[in-house]
């Protein structure tokens, strides 16, 4: 038996996409810019490729970005915004818990002399929208707030901002890194009021090495790579054909959000049913956090042992996000969480393959992990 | 009958490489940066393909930086050598005939401020030796010169820069792109003294989405890219796995490079003997070109008319580079060429897949254009 409960990290890749990144490599190899034949027939790939993606973001086409992930992605946003606004001003906002890719660039922008505000979160991970309020000034140029938390899944109000914003009639461009809620949530930048949305190929069954940026028509970001003039010069380099095929396919084969959504549900509220039926566990998502991530503790059990217990058994979660590593969690500490809490942290996420019976055998291993690890430390 | 000749732009994928991409997306699709057993396996897989692009590099395996593609480690080698070496001087010296990956960054360097001294070449490509003896200073803090060039194929001396360097006891990171050396002539960064190496996937018949710097033990430069803790931190980002094993598995299939030199030189020699029979040929490389690039111009006849032309014969050559789509190319006027002979250029480019008959139909292509596009001008 198996559980990959780690979607969140990273999904294990559809059968559409395998095919697609095959098509490329053996019939489309082609350097998308080359004016013959071979070019154009990969040019033709690329625009198609192109479009599935704008279509899951009810956006156009000349809207959409491909970039090497969603780091990449984050980072042309947050430096292209406040580089292509910098005249109008130099106040970033963004929340105390972006995925690093997000609050490294703007950790650089900080140094460079821009004035940035992180705005606090309450225990369930949302950031303060009164705080927002009084942060926007005439003078802010970029808020980048995520759609969806990647360590606890808290659902961010980023429709809100658009209203800060006008209210004070800030020059602001409004950036969401969506990677966690792509495919899992509608998303319809333009409804929400977002000029920039991030996303990634990898976390939807794509394969690695491919995201995008959607920017709104008529909005000018800087580019943060240079070179030849692909991608409207915004991303230059030879396009990651296979892997944006690859994405595309797997936007492609997603299924219909909504249901999915709801069935998902379902299995997370089972999940925190067999949970209840255990002692010392807390958890650490809001009730309403969007169901494919669940952040628990399992007070008295370090991450790392839990983690490490429940792999040797083939149950794969991980203690906070797969790019930090093992370090403590950056956005349980912003939560202001317990000590105990924050260090016995894992975080549990599914995709729309997870089954009961992986569910079923995660319960088993964390069970059993109480049972040997308490034992070994009252021994 | 078909013959692709635009090998400098981008080659077919290899079987090798195509098996290995595979082998990822179906077995190894996790997170190199996940604790559990699925990330350490996908981690195993990047350290053995970081091993095979060291090995052909003669370096340690830390030495290499997995990047997108050879746009994005050019890009860091560039403006992550002058930013880190900032305080130590701004002035930068390139060739002009650099790669736009190279040249678009070090001109953005320049509106900052930096001092940029683009060395001039003679006829043949080749950068002049005695205007960099005159232009390195104590000041100098990068020099990025090419390894061959992508349009001509001329060979650089870039083991002359280290001398320059010593010589005025400058203190420069040398940075040579070698995109389109890498599997065709033997390279050693550290026996060529160069710090920063670029080299890229999809010219030696990997996927698309994968390149490398190579960065000498103990130079520091400054990440581009800002998020987690992945490439030592000089490129976070999830890495682009199945690209990445690729663009490894390409480079063991690699023949032996001098072996493979000698035969692709005896074809380019049977080329230009062809060529010789026909009219109104002048060949623009030099004679001790790599041979993989051969351009020449067919007098009379625009680039895009011929490249359309052969097009329609299924005869696939470039009129300059493919990433400057077209455009009327930046080196050979650096070289100083009649105006004719750039409007009329064309660039013909090998792989180790090249035959003798694709070479006999671009011949035929070639001369049937002459005889077609000449009638219907003089009709």
């Amino acid at each position: 038996m198996e559980a990959y409960l780690d979607n969140s990290a990273t999904t294990p890749v559809c059968p559409e996409a395998v095919k697609a990144v095959n098509n490329v490599l053996t019939n489309y190899w082609g350097n998308p810019s080359s004016l013959h034949y071979g070019g154009i027939e990969a040019a033709q790939v690329l625009d198609n490729a192109r479009h599935s993606i704008a279509r899951t973001l009810s956006c156009d086409d000349d809207e959409i970005i491909f970039t090497s992930g969603g780091t990449e992605a984050n980072n042309l946003a947050v430096f292209g915004a406040a580089h292509a606004y910098r005249s109008r001003g130099m106040r970033i906002i963004i929340s105390s818990v972006e995925h690093p890719s997000v609050n490294e660039p703007v950790n650089q922008l900080e140094k460079q002399g821009y004035d940035v505000i992180r705005l606090h979160t309450d225990k369930e991970g949302r950031f303060d929208e009164r705080q927002l309020l009084a942060a926007v000034n005439s003078a802010t140029s970029l808020i980048s707030i995520m759609a969806v938390n990647n360590e606890v899944g808290t659902i961010q109000a980023v429709e809100k901002i658009k209203q800060a914003v006008r209210r004070f009639n800030a020059p602001a461009l409004i950036h969401c890194d969506a990677v966690q809620a792509f495919g899992k949530i509608p998303l319809k930048p333009s409804a929400l009021g977002i000029d920039l949305m991030t996303v990634s190929s990898h976390k939807i069954h794509g394969p690695k090495g491919a995201g995008a940026l959607y920017v709104r028509k008529g909005v000018k970001i800087a580019p943060h790579i240079f070179g030849g003039g692909q991608e409207q010069g915004r991303r230059p380099g030879t396009e990651p054909l296979p892997a944006i095929a690859g994405f595309a396919a797997a936007a492609d084969a997603l299924p219909d959000i909504r249901i999915q959504l709801e069935k998902t549900t379902q299995l997370r509220d089972y999940m925190l049913g067999r949970l209840s039926e255990l002692n010392n566990i807390v958890v650490n998502s809001p009730e309403d956090a969007l169901p494919y991530v669940t952040n628990i503790s399992v007070l008295g059990i370090p991450s790392e042992v839990m983690l490490n217990y429940l792999s040797e058994m083939n149950v794969y979660v991980s203690g906070g996000s797969a790019c930090s590593k093992g370090k403590r969690s950056r956005v349980l500490s912003a939560m202001n969480l317990e000590q105990e809490r924050i260090n016995s942290a894992i975080r549990i996420s599914f995709s729309r393959y997870t089954t009961k019976a992986e569910i079923d055998y995660l319960i088993e291993g964390i069970s059993s992990a109480q049972k040997s690890i308490m034992k070994r430390t009252f021994k």
